[in-house]
Formats: C-alpha cells, sequence, structure tokens
C-alpha cells in the first residue's frame, strides 16, 4: 500500500478498503507522509466523498490512531458532550455539572475557539487559576473523586485527527461532511466515552448556517456513530440569535454561574435542561425526557449542581468563587449600553454579527496564534420575541478602550431589527436526532 | 486574494481569473505558499479540469512565473520540439542538427528522464565530455554561431511549472491534460521560441496508450498553444514499438549518428525527416511537407547534418567522434543475443516491456535520484512487420553483468510476438494534427 494508489483510489471516486484507512490514519499521525499527499487525499475526499461506511472506519482508525482513554474504574455510565460551537454557546459550563449532579461520570476534552464560535477553554481560562492541562491519569483520578473532568490537552488522543484538522482548515477542505464527522467523534471515541450528546447548532451564529446544513451532518454523525458503535444522540438547536445574555469569555462564565445557582429561568437553561435530558435518556438512567428534565431541574433547585461546580472549579485551580461572585472575573474598562432607539418586539439579533464584534473587542481569535482578552465581550439584554421599549438597553458593551467600544455600537445597532407587531420564536432545541 | 479563495474557487468548479491563475504562478515560484495547499488545488484542478482559456492563461503565467529567454539578434526563425516522451526516442539528437542544416534556429530546454521514456539530457551525457549546463548567455552565443543550443540547466526558466511539476508527481495529479498542456507548453514560451513541433507518442511505450488519449492531448496542446500565440504544429506518432534499433543512453546516441550519416534509411529515420519537413512547413520556410522532406533529406546526403551535429557536440564539449566511431562511447562489459525461436514476421514488440528492461539494466530511473548506467541498453533488430528466421537475433542486450543479462532475456522473449502470417504496419507518424 502507497500514499499514491491511496489518492489515486480516492480521485478516481473509489470505496476506500478499510485497511486502507487504518494505514492512513496511522502513518498521517506518526508523520510518514507529507502535508501535501494528505492535502491531495483531503481535496480528492471532498470532491468525492466518503460513504457511511468509509466515515465509521475513518473515525475508528483515527480513534485508534494515538492512545484511547481507558475509563476503567470510574463509575458508569461514561458520558461525553459535544457541540459544534456557536456564539455565547458556553453550554458545556453548566451541562457538565449539572450531569455530574444527576450521577453521571463526565470527562471532556475541548477545544480553542476560532473565529466567532468561542471555546470552552478559552472560557474557563477566565477562571483565575483554572488549569485545563490535566493529564490522562489526572483526569481520571479527578472524575473519580467527584464526577467530572475537563481537559485541553490531548496530546496523542487522535494524533491523525490532529494532521487532518489542521490541513482541511488550511486547504478548504473543512467543509466535507464525512471530514467532519470523523474528526468529531474519533476524538469522542478515543476520550473514552460510552455514550455521547451532540448538539448541532443552526444557524446565522453556527458553522452550519441553515437548518438542512444542520440536518445533514447530524444525520451522519448518528449514522456513523452507530457503524463505529458510540451511543450517541443528536440535538439540532437555534444559533440564529445569540445563546444565552452574554457573549464573551468571563462574561459567560459568569452568565453560567447564575445558571447553575438556579436563580435564572432563561431560554439557555432551558437548553441545559433539555440536553441534560437528553443525556439521562440517552445513558439509560432514565426512561423519557419528561423525567430527565424533572431530575436536572431538581439538581439546579437543590444546589447539588452548583456544588458540582464549586468542587470541579477547585479541583482545577479555579477560584469556585467566581460562579456567584461575577465581580471576581477579569472585567473590562469600558462598558457602554446600545439602546433599542424604537418600541416593539425584538425580531431578530443576528448571532453573526454578535460573534463578529465580540471577535473585533479581542474576544476571540481571527488566527490560531492570536491572545485573546478575557474580560471583552457583549451582554445581550433582550431576546428574540420579547417587547422593547425604545429607552431599553438591548446591549452593554465591554470593551479594552473607547475606540473599539465605538466601533462596536455601530455594528451592534445593525444586528437587531424591531417589528411593530408580536413575533413568534422557536425553542431552543428545534429537533431530536 | 488569497490561496484559499483560490483553492476554494477550483474545488467549487468555478472557473479561474487570469489573475487567479498569474498571481498563483508568481507565488507557487517564489514560494510563499505551502506545498500542501498547491497540492489541494493541483487535485481541486484534477477533478474540475481548467478549460482552454485557463489553461492557456496558466501556460502564461508559468512561463512569466520566471525569465524569458530573450532571442533578440539570433537569425530567425527560433524554432524548438517537443516529444511527450518515447521508449527509444532519441530523435532531438538527429533533428536538432538536421533543422541547424536547414538554415533554422533551434534552442532546446531539455529534461532528464523518469520511467521507461528516457531523456535527451541522460542521452547526451553519455557522450564523453558533453556539457548541458550552458546559461542562457551561453545558448544564445553557441546558438548565434552554429545555429542549435541544448541545456538541462533551466533554474530560472519557468520556475512555477517545476514546483507544480514536483507535486503532480507526488500527489497522483500527472494525468490531468490541462496540467500537461501547461506544463508542456509554458516552458517552450519561456525558452523563446516561436515555433514549435510537438510530437505526441501514443502507445504502450509511451504516457498516452492509446490513439484516443493521444489526441485528446494532442488537441488541447493544439487549443492552447493558438490562444497563448505560439506557432505550434503536432504529431501523433506510433509509440507502440520501440522508436529505431537502440533503447539505452551510449546506444542511442550511437544509433543517432548513424541516422546523420544518412547510411541508415529506417522508419526512425523517416520519422526524422517527416518532423523536420513539419516544422520546416510551420515555420514558413517551405510551402508542403514533400519540399521540406527533401529539403531535410539532402541535408542528411549532403553531409550538412552530421557536420552541424559535429559542431554541436564541440561546442558543447563533448567528443564529435562518437558521431561516426559508437565503439569511442561507453561499453557494456556483457553483450547477449535473444533469437527469434520461430520463423514468422514480427507482429508486436511491446515498447513497454523493452523500456523497462532497459531501466531495470540501470539505464533509467524509477526514482529522481537514481543514478543510470550510460552504458547499458538493447538493440533491437527488427522491426514490426519484418520477415524473421528462427535463428535470426531479434535483441542484443548490453549489460553490467550476466545476472541482469539473464533477467532481460527472459523479459525480452516475452515481449516479442511472431506471426505466421505476413502483418500489416502503420507509419511512424501516424495524424498531423
Amino acid at each position: 500500500m502507497t500514499i499514491l494508489d491511496i489518492i489515486a483510489a480516492k480521485r478516481d471516486g473509489l470505496k476506500h478498503t478499510k485497511p486502507e484507512l487504518d494505514w492512513l490514519a496511522s502513518v498521517a499521525a506518526r508523520g510518514e507522509i507529507p502535508d501535501y499527499q494528505i492535502a491531495a487525499w483531503l481535496m480528492a475526499a471532498y470532491l468525492h466523498p466518503l460513504d457511511a461506511e468509509e466515515t465509521a472506519w475513518l473515525t475508528l482508525a483515527m480513534a485508534d490512531s494515538g492512545e484511547r482513554l481507558d475509563l476503567t474504574g470510574l463509575p458508569k455510565p461514561w458520558v461525553d458532550k459535544h457541540s459544534t460551537g456557536g456564539v455565547g454557546d458556553k453550554t458545556s459550563i453548566v451541562l457538565l455539572p449539572l450531569l455530574a449532579a444527576c450521577g453521571l461520570t463526565v470527562i471532556k476534552m475541548s477545544g480553542r475557539g476560532l473565529g466567532i464560535t468561542g471555546g470552552t477553554v478559552d472560557k474557563l481560562l477566565s477562571v483565575p487559576g483554572f488549569r485545563m492541562d490535566l493529564s490522562p491519569d489526572q483526569l481520571k483520578d479527578q472524575a473519580k473523586g467527584i464526577g467530572l473532568a475537563i481537559s485541553g490537552q490531548t496530546p496523542n488522543l487522535a494524533p491523525a485527527d490532529k494532521v487532518f484538522y489542521a490541513l482541511r482548515d488550511a486547504t478548504a477542505t473543512v467543509g466535507s461532511i464525512p471530514l467532519i464527522v470523523s474528526s468529531i467523534l474519533s476524538k469522542k471515541i478515543a476520550g473514552g466515552a460510552e455514550t455521547v450528546v451532540l448538539d448541532v447548532k443552526a444557524g446565522s451564529g453556527a458553522f452550519m448556517k441553515t437548518l438542512d446544513a444542520a440536518r445533514e451532518l447530524a444525520n451522519a454523525l448518528a449514522a456513523t456513530a452507530k457503524l463505529a458503535g458510540l451511543n450517541a444522540r443528536l440535538a439540532i438547536t437555534d444559533m440564529s440569535q445569540p445563546l444565552g445574555r452574554t457573549v464573551g469569555n468571563a462574561l459567560e462564565v459568569g452568565e453560567a454561574g447564575m445558571v447553575l445557582t438556579g436563580n435564572e429561568p432563561s431560554r439557555f437553561c432551558e437548553l441545559c435542561v433539555d440536553l441534560a435530558a437528553l443525556t439521562l435518556v440517552a445513558a439509560g438512567e432514565t426512561w423519557d425526557m419528561d423525567t430527565g428534565r424533572e431530575k436536572a431541574r431538581r439538581a439546579f433547585a437543590s444546589g447539588q449542581a452548583l456544588q458540582k461546580a464549586e468542587a470541579w472549579f477547585e479541583a482545577q485551580g479555579g477560584d469556585p468563587a467566581v460562579l456567584v461572585r461575577p465581580d471576581k472575573l477579569p472585567r473590562a474598562p469600558v462598558q457602554k449600553q446600545v439602546f433599542a432607539g424604537r418600541a416593539g418586539w425584538i425580531e431578530e439579533i443576528h448571532a453573526d454579527i454578535v460573534g463578529q464584534v465580540v471577535v473585533e473587542l479581542g474576544g476571540g481569535r481571527t488566527k490560531k496564534e492570536d491572545r485573546i482578552d478575557p474580560s471583552v465581550g457583549v451582554e445581550v439584554h433582550r431576546e428574540v420575541g420579547l417587547p422593547v421599549a425604545s429607552d431599553q438597553p438591548v446591549f452593554t458593551i465591554h470593551a479594552r478602550d473607547e475606540a473599539s467600544c465605538g466601533a462596536a455600537v455601530e455594528r451592534l445597532t445593525k444586528s437587531v431589527s424591531i417589528s411593530l407587531e408580536p413575533v413568534s420564536t422557536i425553542g431552543p432545541v428545534i429537533e431530536i436526532v
């Protein structure tokens, strides 16, 4: 088997065999074939997409290209959660302790954000002292003790995916559904979880801009997970408006803390409850979604979710006080409100524009090397569907200086449309796949 | 303009603009984009082939990615010749001095061989002392003096092609007709010629194995040359049996010398005469092929072609005596004849097998880095169509040792088929495009 045979086969639209994909992932992981040959294969695979079986084979091949995390010894069920990313998506910070409070063992590998979709790693690193560099053994020890752990350090987890991922970004092959699917699922499988809930976001603030595109990805994820033997459940959730009432790293941690106290019933909280219920059903802990939701709400109300989060922050070196005292988080020097300007009902808040504004304020990356400012961001005071008076604030900008703040005011004003009539809204969860 | 935009455009099957291809060739030539991005573009361009206009734009962009050789000051017409390569193809060694003897100025950049198709550079380097490293100024000075010059050193000639060429080889994208066409023609245009004769070989011993494939390439070459403003003529010529009666570097130089003396009327000599006539017509020196052929034959008969070749070898440091004294060329220690074994008419001599045998004897490369042995090769004593007695030799092997010679005997025996009936033959030139 040579890399030229493999490139030529996919170039000609032939179906790969399992041994071919095993070999490809292993030599890619070991750095034994040059980037330009992988790049040529990626483009061939973009234009002749892998079928369901090939995608599952590639997923498993990438999962086995490094070490798999072995969770033996931890209480079952072992669960993980993944989101395809969105503007204001701090779901993991709420959902992980919530699930742990419900008795599940949650281990998550998380990535940094790029573009308008922020990463959980960056959000948690805005908490003074929080450590994301846990080794596999530290992850397991911590999960054994408190039921959850997260790490951003995954040196030998699905190393083939790291090679492919970097090259996809540089070769305009990011959009291939089978390549996206194998990238996501290989890491979940290598991470050791048996049950995974996948949150596929749809809308302007997500990678999949339309519901159809999100459905295509969700169906492919479901089909591949099944073929690869992974117990996965999927939700397609709305990302047309920013998720929750904050966008920006420290601001989102503060919001997550408020939701964990149970004192902030909101659309975002509803999403967390729904995803928790879906996970509980998937893991066989409850029979139906309603019982799952009830269990999740009780974990909020009883304070157990918050306690789990505090134990988690403490275990990873972060100050747990930030969960109830958001003023202890980094705070930007300049704040400014943006008002509705006219009365009516909020018809749209373009998530992509709000996300872009936060990147431009310094709260996100346009290149992998960019440093981010944890303190900047945007508060979103009104959701789509709510009435608003002309002198009510819709946003509060948190900026490093007046100049960047002024630019943000202008952009944000254009991100909102206000209707003179009441408008209909959609729930945070659009579909369960 | 970014490389990602360009990759994405071709990935999506869009037509490139001229500025896009100009930019691509120039940044590729300057090494400003990584190989993996060029590789992704090459695969996209393989699967969404460039149209005629894009191919012409890319050709000119690659020609202008370095310096063009300016032949101003040399007598016109300025001609060049290119072959797509074949087994035993020593045509340039005869045709160049022949054309110079007919009063044309011939400057040729030549490449090394890879695989079963040998390169003119390698053949001429089997002549003791022959220098292929002429600079542009040396090329021009020599052509001014004697009407012809050849060089294998082209550091800044179409440098974008060098980048693309190396990557095509490594990414299974060699077979794309528009990429082949732009590679060939960009070098011809950068080489300064105004009239170019292109010999597209068809058959088992060529890159294009079938007449249909050769026609497709020839038509694409003709269309692109026209759009790029290059005066090109094309011949599709037979490469199903080895060309001439030798395959192997020094052996082929010896054969070329014999043809130049005018003492060896043969199918190969006929090809040289036809291509010379085509060049003379293309350059406007004669009105029709028959007059051109007559002129070429006179150049042989009068000794002018041989004199030109001797002056050429001398000018480039090679011993001109080898042209009439092939015993002065490197000679392999072991020679062995392969006999017909049965009487009849030669029906087929598989050029690809003979070419492969010469590579295995050490006379060709399987990798760019391979060193070649100039002395080894195969003499082919009988052409297709000729009668043969069972005890007549069909081949003489020239080998380094008995072991490699023995292996060659076995392979060569299988390369010939002998018919009990007379067989029809085709001329060396199949079509003029």
